[in-house]
């Protein structure tokens, strides 16, 4: 588990391109990429401890409330790309995350950041994260606590 | 309202392949037509009188059992393509339907076929069809009911 | 074909919520914006009277450079939506648009930019658009081309 | 690499359900398969010896002719799903394949069958296989031979 000055938590995943995420340039569809930063946050917040699957469960939704993406050199058919995500902070209901998109290369081909927000299932309202969620982000990041 | 002898209802529906459905042989990727025989039973079924929405919103859910295609010519980057959709029969819980997808020079790019499930929601097991939708599909079809 | 004083083309279109494209969330997956928004700058540039596929029939690519949205409310399955593009500006090799998304009772549900970039299809490398695709940009906004 | 009395070649490969592959049924939508049979066959392919994509490098391109699928039960978010990919035949311009899909607790959810034709990228017309890749086929199933 990595941790880093910058941010909560930082995790990497790695995804092949798949031939049905092409297009007729030949490059990775621009609105595939989504898919691949929700790969690169399920799994940094698995390795955190605590899945995504298990926030569902816990009654907690997490909709995407705003995301934007800077394309920088194409992804190809079959690649094996590279996804570091952080966790950049939690501010009230909201939860910050930033990504970086490598090639085998180690060229950089995409940069990103989303922000999510905890939803109640049941009054489908903002609401703030479960506790032992805010638990282990920060048990992760003792330097952060510190200062 | 379409009636044809071989079928419960028949309906017709246009979608355009869009940019990001293509891959990089330059053809609608094979994966992408199951969304486009979605398109053409929903509206099918909103035709009839009872819409895919309808039936979900009733209790019910229609998940895909069996789904065959047989893709004969590639459709194209923005071709604008006419989805024929076909409701074949009703045997107990299951809904079948058959499709022919052509593109503007009325050639016949797919075939396929699907078969669907009725499943309750809450029990989630199969389940017979609500009866106002049974007696829809059949009202539709004034001269199957004669015979 | 519509005028605007803040843009150079504004153009509208209807894209109904596939079942494929909802998550289990019962939400549109944010993923499957990127494709609502193609198809918007898609129908923009056709109505404009130079399709993408003309575009590229001349030689040219135009991927996407940076994408940011904002989700405002979620859109729901069968939601018929309601897509306003605006071609705002060309600068150089870059091509730049805003979206806007409402539902059938025009609540506006996301807003969104692209700029998108003129490639040469042999070269691979960014380009000026064609002079013709210049021509009917600025020929369908004589009150800025007289300011 | 795995030998099999019924089949030119057999592998196995792992997915994870994508939050963005489900629908609002809380399933696996039934079109996301066809990738997940892709990247089975993919990689397949690739252990074989000669990936897709060095196919693609050759000249040759291999769309999908017909697919078909049994879906048993669904698959879910997040479960790790086994694909196994058997290369049952190769007939003149064709390449045939069966799929078997189970998840974690070894439930079989999907079986699925696909022919590909090899197409040569120039004439766009169906072109035996490159002499390679039969080789490579057959060499990895001595016992075939051998009878």
């Amino acid at each position: 588990m990595s941790k880093n000055k910058d941010c909560l938590h930082q995790g990497e995943t790695q995804i092949r391109v798949r031939y049905g995420e092409t297009d007729q340039m030949g490059y990775c569809y621009y609105g595939n990429y989504a898919q691949y930063f929700e790969v690169g946050r399920v799994e940094a917040m698995r390795e955190l401890g605590m899945s995504y699957k298990d926030i569902e469960n816990k009654g907690f939704m997490l909709p995407v409330s705003t995301f934007s993406v800077n394309y920088k050199a194409p992804a190809l058919y079959d690649d094996l790309l590279t996804i570091t995500t952080r966790i950049t902070d939690l501010k009230g209901v909201r939860l910050c995350f930033e990504y970086e998109i490598k090639n085998e290369e180690n060229r950089l081909l995409a940069t990103a950041e989303t922000v999510l927000v905890f939803v109640d299932k049941n009054t489908m309202r903002p609401v703030l994260p479960p506790d032992d969620f805010v638990t282990i982000l920060y048990s992760n990041k003792p330097e952060l606590n510190a200062e």
